[in-house]
């Protein structure tokens, strides 16, 4: 006998059993709304064998303290996704969250399921109520079966979920549409109570600043919150300094932490400031742009820039957690979105062929947006695989610089806003793939492939003032070079990069236009 | 046959082949001194006999591809102290490195030996430069035995060395009197020729900022030198600052490095920056004064002070290699020195009985820094060993803050240099350990024994303006204070301690004088 709440399989001679479940769960139903077409409790036995005999479906029964409570029925319409038929819980057993822990065994049952799909009748609204308790969310749709009676759709999108392991910390990305409006559970999962400082910039906050603060007082945390403006000239001592003064007076110690809500600025900015207070306080990564959520928020570089020079100073720190909402992309700006998209590309075409062939088949932004969490995963595999293997940035990592040794120099030479960060990278990695393609060092088409993925998506490919001899010494004085060769990263093909080793002077070539 | 130099023990029987090569190597300096009674061309095989019979000593044969080209005689005064008697190389093989050769076989044939011993003749010019030129240095005493002939005793102290072995992370600690005049050759072993910028105060700049940018430059680096003002106010963000656009205008890369020349300040400045210029580079460490020699220069605290609180910005940065010359503890003065003392006398009391008898057989300071090679390497021993278990600072390494809780408080409330932070350890560890008598967590007499203990080096027991009530509002600020409970580390006897959780109010007790 198995104590609390349990699953096990229907047995072919149990489904008179699972028939008078029906029964007796669905009977108020049935009589209440004269649906008998569609009821479970008018369900015979005839139908009730075909789903069982059904390859697509999987009834269970739901056990309480051993005694069959209920029942769930699965339609699986995909690996990734079930739609979930009647669950039926039997009167006595009901209003003990039985129904809920049933639902909770069912999705561990199946890890691989993303999407949970149920409906149930809009005009009772405990079961509407009950099911968004859980974390379903009406799709939108609703059909209406009778003058009384009208059939709403839910969904429930499971959490992407990625672990990153580095040889002295362990952290988990999630990556999970709305995850925003639970970062207070997140938290506390991850923190005992404790003092929070929220680093944001005067955009984000306006959008999520109450909510993420709300959000972690409703969990048990002292919060405060530390906003800075928008923008790159925010990563500056000043403000590193400043975190440091609004810790101390608030009394922080080291069992506290920051939280960075933001774009790569404020992870840059506010990650910097945890590495170096008091040698070191948790940090947690809530990263809102497209850019920093594909990019910065994993790999543990912080740091800000100096008067002279961008990320002169920095250190690296890992987070305990890092939190991805795709929604927050919906408030982005298109040149915003532009930059991860850019990243994104990058991300696909040194070292994932799947990736890239998922991004020929999406037909712009907007299309990209929809299929947010799965890409965003796959860019984070591709950064975690290549992190894990060199966490202080020492080798491998350097081919995640495909188009940036030219990037940086086009960003660094064009002037402030000029070229953003994401269009540099796009017009680095095709010149330096033109280029190869044309020494043969890289395969003929591939340059043309990354013109096509690079305009369906709206980045640049090329820029107007372009200077050779402005860009060569932009791009010797870049901190990448070391001695007098640097290393330039070439696409074996699509999906593959090389790490090429090449004479400071032979970059001269790389940097003209024909 | 064996190639090149070895050494092998001397058999009875060829005890007569020993007396030829003596006849053969010393017959010149007997012509030239008669010095019949003591010139080993004279000796006798009765007198060969006993000294081969003799457990004290050891003969070997210098073999050069395989031919015996010389000898060497051993008195062993110890298993620390070895004295070298007559080195003798036949004629025909002088002049070819042989005796340096051998010299360095014997050394690795004995590693425990730290001590050794020879004389020569001080008239002979060639042999006193050579015995300079493999490391030994004059002990100041000579002895003249004929009118023409004086006898000059020569001395090589060899290094003591630790490994510091960290999860990441691996460097060695070279302790060696007059090593500072190697420093170049020691950076060498270490880094290949690169940019190296030395961190150094002024008082320390003054004494050997010119030795040691000459060392490092006259062995390859292009060497760069930061000067702050000496005392503790140097540690802060402006210089960390300052150091940044040092490095940036002379072009540092990442694999640079900075070299921290002086004290703890220094150490913690030089360190932090090196811990954050490109989210950092290489660091060495060369500790002048005997606090940093035992205490900073292990464990990769780095950090500096902001305007309002003591190290509350810093990181945890490993060094490639520290190097320790005791005798820039002889420029050191005597305040400083005590403050060195005062973690010393922790170190053993909270680690290392052995050491704390050692320190109880000692006179006086000029006593201590008689012995300071040992004692150094003994206290850094301790540390190793609790940073090694404990890098990021988090459980056992708090025995280390014996007498430091109540240490801080009155260092911090007693207004700026009026308690120095070695004077205000040695307080706070006689005042919490006479509590602890009191209430019986620790066993009588230890206060007493800590009283003679730091009297005896000039150290203070207690400071005349003690305010229980500033003092307890001064700890519970402290920033090792987390939660409501402190943890307070306690004698279990000389030579061990113990972490004992107690509640913040209870320190008031902890206060009290009485």
């Amino acid at each position: 006998m198995t104590l609390g709440v349990s699953l096990r399989s229907i047995a072919l001679e149990e489904l008179p059993k699972l028939q008078e479940i029906y029964q007796k769960a669905f009977t108020d139903i049935l009589e209440k709304y004269k649906d008998s077409g569609s009821n479970p409790a008018s369900v015979t036995m005839e139908q009730l064998y075909r789903i069982y005999q059904s390859s697509t479906h999987s009834l269970y029964f739901i056990l309480s303290d051993g005694e069959i409570a209920g029942s769930i029925r699965l339609s699986h319409l995909s690996k990734e996704t079930i739609k979930l038929g009647p669950i039926a819980v039997s009167p006595v057993y009901q209003k003990r969250g039985i129904g809920k822990t049933a639902l909770e065994l069912i999705e561990a049952e199946y890890p691989a399921c993303r999407n949970w799909l149920l409906d149930t009748i809009e005009q009772e609204e405990y079961l509407v109520d009950f099911y968004k308790s859980i974390g379903y969310v009406p799709t939108g749709r609703t059909e209406a079966v009778q003058p009384n009676m009208t059939i709403i759709f839910f969904k429930k999108e499971v959490s992407e979920m990625l672990t990153v392991q580095l040889p002295t910390h362990e952290y988990q990305i999630i990556i999970e549409k709305n995850s925003l409006t639970e970062i207070g559970k997140w938290a506390a999962k991850l923190w005992k109570p404790q003092k929070v400082a929220i680093v944001t910039d005067t955009t984000v906050d306006e959008l999520y600043g109450s909510l993420v603060l709300n959000q972690l007082t409703a969990n048990g945390f002292e919060t405060t919150k530390i906003v800075v403006p928008a923008g790159e000239t925010s990563k500056s001592l000043e403000n590193t300094e400043k975190i440091y003064e609004h810790l101390a007076e608030n009394q922080f110690t080291r069992s506290d932490g920051i939280l960075a809500l933001g774009g790569g600025v404020i992870g840059d900015l506010a990650g910097f400031a945890a590495a170096t207070y008091m040698r070191g306080i948790h940090f947690l990564q809530v990263p809102t742009t497209l850019l920093a959520q594909v990019d910065s928020s994993i790999g543990g570089k912080t740091g800000v820039n100096t008067k002279n020079a961008k990320n002169l100073v920095g250190a690296f720190w890992q987070p305990d957690g890092v939190l991805i909402d795709p929604n927050t992309l919906n408030t982005l700006e298109p040149r915003r979105l532009k930059e991860g998209i850019a990243e994104i590309v990058k991300s696909a075409a040194i070292a994932d062929k799947e990736l890239w062939e998922k991004l020929e088949n999406l037909k712009d932004e907007q299309d990209l947006l929809a299929h947010a969490p799965e890409i965003i995963t796959a860019c984070l595999k591709i950064k975690r695989a290549v992190v894990q293997e060199d966490e202080l940035d020492n080798g491998i990592r350097l081919i995640l610089n495909f188009g940036h040794t030219i990037g940086h120099a086009i960003e660094n030479t064009a002037g402030y806003g000029v070229v953003s960060h994401g269009e540099a990278v796009a017009i680095g990695m095709v010149q330096i793939n033109r280029i190869a393609e044309q020494k043969g060092l890289t395969p003929e088409d591939t340059t043309e492939q990354l013109i096509t993925m690079l305009k369906k998506f709206g980045l640049p490919i090329s820029y107007d003032n372009w200077n050779e001899e402005t860009l060569y010494q932009a791009l010797t004085h870049d901190k990448k070079t070391r001695g007098t060769a640097i290393k330039i990263i070439l696409l074996e093909e699509i999906g593959k990069a090389k790490i090429v080793p090449t004479e400071i002077e032979e970059m001269k070539e790389y940097l003209k236009r024909s």
